[in-house]
């Protein structure tokens, strides 16, 4: 694996006398920036950026919120009342009996954490409402002891935090289609997000209940309505699975759990079970609905991938990106995520010519397995026409592929995105973002 | 620098037939623990865990939310009701007219991050709700060209995500006592909070300006109603100091600087001036309030330590603290904070026995500097009283103090705690919690 790029570090590495393009259509060697303040401050349009007389600033005037106290600091902060756009598109908002999603608005997001106000949620019977006091955790199945737990009980075991992603099996879903569909990142790309989670090792509740050998699978059941279940394999609970009780530090959101739910790094978003209330060890897989009927992609040979868990290596550029519209030609930071189910990002690429020609992005450290890594790419915008697009490889060497890679592999898409029926999960092609004359 | 200790690795590294004492008192080297489930259980006190029969476990008792569906899925999500009380406790909820302090509540966290609304707030004149559209941000004085900029224009700069701790200069000031205080970690350790923070380099905007070389210290100076203003260092400023527009990934918290903040990472917090408006370079420092009257150590020979930025080595015992009581003997994590402005944590001792005797506490990766590193160690209670205490080493040796070093250095506390005449700045002493053996 190449060693990774530290931003902050490599900002300080090189004073260059020329901002030298390290690809078509104006992408700019980051690092030759620095000392450069004039060549941005050249490329940025007249009106954006203003020069001042210095008697212009001495003093500032003065906004209404300068001239009068504000308001009580909340018990729990909420965003400010100016961004109230930066919500979750929901697709469910008044719970009738069908399935909730609520997807995060990347564009509108920076950095690597997702707040928990903005995770991506699918819930098939809305929000739940669990009482962590009423609430019992069990493992049982072939196992020595089976037993019961407290969320009090799971409080006092070793707990472990890791910074990781979560996406849905079926995020990015539309790119998989005979025409490129016309949608902004959120309706894209909006089930992945990343967050620290904290809770126990489920391999130590296995040493405690004492797994017989006969035990090949789990099934993991949450204490929602529609009572989700799905297979795991044992080999990834005794491996990094987690009982998660914490998101970002507070306690999980409801709609992503609250007491506890199954934590299965870089799988699919469906298999760890929210609002877990059961682990059951058996033989062999139950074939729930959510590993026959859904996610497992039917091939036009007749067969199938079935228990296909890792999310598979992904970017996308997050600004620009539609709604976040260019005021005008000069330098912009593309920027964006990458991610991968089988480890850490080893490199993101970026083109502005459509695929010509490539140049490769900074990532932003610390870049960690199976977490969202920011990526970032100085750019000179002329003002003509581009199509930007990224392209991530993980440490084990997988290339996100294009969408016509996607289409040749699997067959035409069949019927219409998003619905289950059809070959939708795991689509991580290559997302290309035109920019037109207007930004 | 010692190599960190990576949680979820060194849990595989030994399997061992005893679980040995590390330190007095029942610390338990939790490397030992690994296949050791009936050693934790054994360790679990009756009807925290329960045992169950196979039968019971199949089918689970239903609670209400098992039978009928959960509510929408909010546009943007909040805490379960459940929760209600992981709140900040407010110095001034009714915003009399002085200062507003809002304090973490660590002893209900877990994890490395603080989550934007439990982030901790000092607010001289409460939360100042500035509008982004009109707001405007300048630097000028000692440069080649002053600029000024609008909240969109500083999108388009290059950025960098950065997770660091944000301090209060005044935190934990009430161990800086006679008499030890009676006071949980919320009360004495809350104005410490840690988020990954996006923004634009400082250093990029003066390269823009044009530095003077006669510029030796720069004026920020925010828009909220006291004009807070302190003078920083030009050597920091083109270090590692940002201009902030996103906590955890969205918009900073309006009670956090929203639309833009200074971050002067591992600085007392009073200096990373929220709803920046201006930056002015200037040869020598101000003088203003916050670095003379305040923020300024007075010793007892007459001199004083001023300008005395880096928030010192310190580390305090989250789980458990006064507030989370232990139900009855038996095993138990000992889990806390440990960070410095000074770089890494090097190490964490945790003792049970009131210092006698320590043992090397757990670190969970990523260990950033800069940060606020988690560290977990084992514990076998033995239901007797006993004495918790956390001592922290930063990677530049810096170790810290017993609250009687810190009083023989300074002289002894003159007045109330925490009235700012007094050298209450930058406590950063060991701090004892009591178990009595009621737990």
């Amino acid at each position: 694996m190449p060693v990774q790029e530290d931003i902050m570090s490599n900002r300080r590495i090189r004073r260059g006398d020329s901002a030298p393009q390290v690809a078509g259509n104006g992408l700019i060697d980051r690092r030759a920036l620095i000392g450069r303040g004039a060549l941005i401050a050249g490329a940025m349009s007249a009106g954006v950026t203003t020069s001042l007389t210095g008697a212009a600033a001495e003093p500032l005037a003065n906004g209404p919120w300068s001239l009068a106290p504000g308001v009580p600091v909340p018990a729990y902060g909420q965003p400010s009342k100016y961004e109230s756009k930066v919500v979750r598109i929901l697709s469910n908002p008044k719970l009738e009996p069908r399935g909730s999603a609520a997807r995060t608005p990347h564009h509108l997001l920076n950095g690597m954490i997702t707040p928990n106000g903005l995770h991506f949620v699918i819930a098939r019977g809305g929000e739940t409402n669990v009482d962590p006091d009423q609430h019992r955790f069990v493992i049982h199945g072939l196992v020595k002891q089976p037993m019961e737990w407290t969320v009090d009980a799971l409080h006092r075991y070793p707990m472990v935090s890791r910074i990781t992603f979560l996406e849905c099996g079926g995020n990015s879903a539309p790119l998989y289609s005979k025409e490129p569909i016309q949608a902004n990142v959120q309706a894209l790309h909006g089930l992945t997000s990343c967050a620290e989670w904290t809770g126990v090792m489920l391999s130590t509740l296995l040493d405690e209940v004492g797994v017989d050998p006969s035990a090949k699978w789990l099934v993991a059941e949450g204490a929602d309505l529609p009572t989700m279940n799905r297979s795991v394999p044992i080999a990834k609970a005794l491996d990094d699975a987690m009982i998660v009780l914490y998101q970002n530090g507070e306690a999980l959101n409801p709609s992503n759990g609250y007491p506890m739910r199954l934590l299965l790094p870089g799988y699919e978003g469906n298999m760890n079970v929210k609002w877990l209330r059961r682990i059951k060890l058996v033989e062999a897989p139950i074939m729930a609905i959510n590993e026959t009927k859904q996610y497992t992609i039917l091939l036009p040979s007749g067969k199938a991938w079935q228990f296909n868990y890792p999310q598979e290596v992904k970017s996308f550029i997050t600004r620009p990106s539609p709604g976040i519209n260019l005021a005008a030609p000069g330098f912009y930071e593309i920027s964006g995520l990458a991610y991968s189910g089988h480890g850490r990002i080893s490199k993101v690429e970026v083109s502005a010519d459509g695929g010509k020609s490539w140049a490769l992005a900074a990532l932003q450290a610390p870049v960690l397995s199976k977490a969202h890594t920011r990526f970032r790419m100085a750019w000179n915008w002329d003002g003509r026409p581009v199509t930007l697009q990224s392209r991530a490889t993980d440490e084990a060497g997988n290339v996100q592929p294009t969408r016509w890679a996607i289409i040749a592999e699997r067959g035409p898409p069949r019927g219409t995105p998003n619905v289950a029926a059809f070959p939708m999960e795991h689509v991580n092609a290559i997302t290309s973002w035109g920019v037109d004359a207007k930004g």
